[in-house]
């Protein structure tokens, strides 16, 4: 059987269309709907699958348990004049940063640094996303979760951390923003499930088992946990994100995510953190200068044979969507079909 | 010979005293040796050689050669409520951090988060000696600062970033404070001289060759380039450290400040950036618990075999130098010594 018998093509809007029935079908508000299509959608657009129409499973699944709550209305706080605050009432991360973007960037513009902080959050989303908008209104920015417990710390044997994703921002005068988005983890949780499920074994340095040991062994991996990638210095980055988008902003760690979630597998419950600097206000009458002395940096990158720029696969891919959709496994249409129509018990 | 016949022990105010010698003996001014001395010292204590009297020659060589103004005043600029900006004026980065971070702590006192960018500064000290002043007046902070030119980015071949340091503080309500502070590159560029000095392989990861190729061989490495840590993932992050510290705040890259240097072999210029949160502005009446929560977790951490915390080292070693003093090279003593007397030419 060929990919194409497995797969079927969609336009981007009917991912959408998808994306927003499928939610809206299982209860979840229309605003909530719409902002968490349109991240799924640009997951899909940039082929960033592991984010994609996949995960609307688990935004309905915390819904049906009633952990997340699919009406949550996003409330905004100034709370001084550089810190945004949205309390995202137990609902999703795409809404709650709509929400508090419009103000960041102001706060940003006028101090030249600010940051949103998002509580209450469940972030199940591609945070690039959340990142994009930023740069594309000309602001650098950097942003960062917390997640469920699955990581252990560097020579250690039982799970901390989330896989903490950690991601920048940086505007580009001409044509897309720079924006890289990376677990704090070896891999992700899921690719590790896709080799199980291929029968594959796993390289070491991505999982221990539950004493504590590396293995090879993709089921004993998930028993166990995942390992930081870069040794101590991903763990010590790891930690960084837990204690800014967790108690810093007086958020729950990955542990208390996970003991949140009593076994359920919801999307992880937390905090997240962005800041935000206007480069204009730190520039002055040296802006373009320096931005062009970013280019060359950037250029000088690229330049070189077997070097990409973090991001530019996505872009690739997001040129070629636009015009030829993407494709998405028909198994998978099914159950989205199934969870549209009858819901997810 | 054993150690001791090779090291001499002196205490810290020993230290302090070589220190501010050697450099006021070389045009460096009280206020600036002051500064750097402090530095220095403080990185003996805590066992990191690399960044204590060793560092001394090469801070007396860039001024020396001109490069370096050892007399600089750095020169402090409210920009906006929440940017401080200090030209270093060619001088060292331990007094212009001085001089910036009153100012920078009020800031972000008085808003919740404030940056410091320090310019045209020779960063030749360690950077968690910038950050744990913050931590202990209450305040979370990221730093982060380019270097010269000796990194290649994973898969490439030629050397674009500095070992661009990246480090985090977090205070602690007990005791001292959470410091991390590590260079992107796989290792020091010192780690594969002494390789080289003792006539040892280096491993593979740390350093390609200059056609691009992975190499054991420690002089092949150092006229090559070093790796970044943690492939893609730390070379994004080499390249953020590049961005903030550089065009952001109108300063070099690490490619310009390796063609400013000449082939002098003097401490990196550039800039320095520094971004300080206030936990109790984002935390209110919420502070003491969430600091709590964070206790957990560095506990949950410090409590598994096998793990230590980040800086944990540092501060036994700490402890042991307070009332030990610290070992120090007698042919490193002796260099000194003539540097004290005579000068470097």
């Amino acid at each position: 059987m060929s990919d194409d018998d497995n797969e079927r093509r969609l336009s981007l809007s009917e991912i959408q269309l998808l994306a927003t029935n499928v939610l809206t079908a299982n209860g979840v508000s229309a605003a909530q709907a719409d902002a968490v299509a349109r991240n799924v959608t640009a997951a899909e657009a940039d082929e960033c699958r592991s984010h994609g129409v996949y995960r609307l499973l688990g935004y309905v699944r915390a819904v049906a348990n009633g952990k997340a709550d699919g009406r949550a209305v996003p409330k905004l706080v100034q709370e001084t004049p550089a810190i945004l605050r949205v309390d995202a009432g137990r609902g999703f991360a795409p809404l709650a940063n709509e929400v508090g973007r419009p103000a960041l960037i102001a706060a940003a513009q006028s101090l030249g640094i600010a940051v949103l902080a998002i509580n209450h959050c469940y972030h199940n989303s591609a945070m690039w996303a959340d990142l994009e908008p930023l740069a594309e209104a000309g602001l650098v920015s950097i942003g960062m979760t917390a997640g469920q417990r699955t990581v252990a710390p560097h020579g250690g044997s039982k799970p901390i951390f989330g896989t903490n994703p950690f991601a920048f921002g940086w505007p580009r005068p001409d044509g897309n923003p720079f924006v890289f988005d990376f677990a704090t983890s070896a891999v992700a949780r899921g690719e590790i499930e896709l080799h199980q499920r291929a029968g594959k074994s796993i390289p070491l340095g991505w999982a221990i088992d539950a004493d504590g040991q590396p293995t090879i062994d993709p089921a004993l991996g998930l028993a166990g946990a995942l390992l930081p990638f870069g040794g101590h210095k991903g763990t010590a980055l790891a930690l960084m994100v837990e204690l800014l988008a967790g108690p810093m902003i007086g958020d729950l760690t990955s542990q208390e995510s996970f003991a949140e979630d009593e076994g359920l597998g919801s999307p992880p419950l937390g905090g997240e953190l962005i800041i935000a600097f206007d480069p204009q206000r730190f520039l002055g009458a040296g802006f373009a200068s320096n931005m062009a002395r970013a280019e060359t940096l950037f250029a000088s990158i690229t330049n070189q044979d077997g070097v990409r720029l973090a991001g530019d696969r996505r872009l690739e891919a997001r040129a070629r969507s636009a015009s030829e959709g993407v494709m998405v496994p028909i198994r998978l249409l099914e159950e989205l079909d199934a969870a549209r129509s009858s819901g997810i018990a």
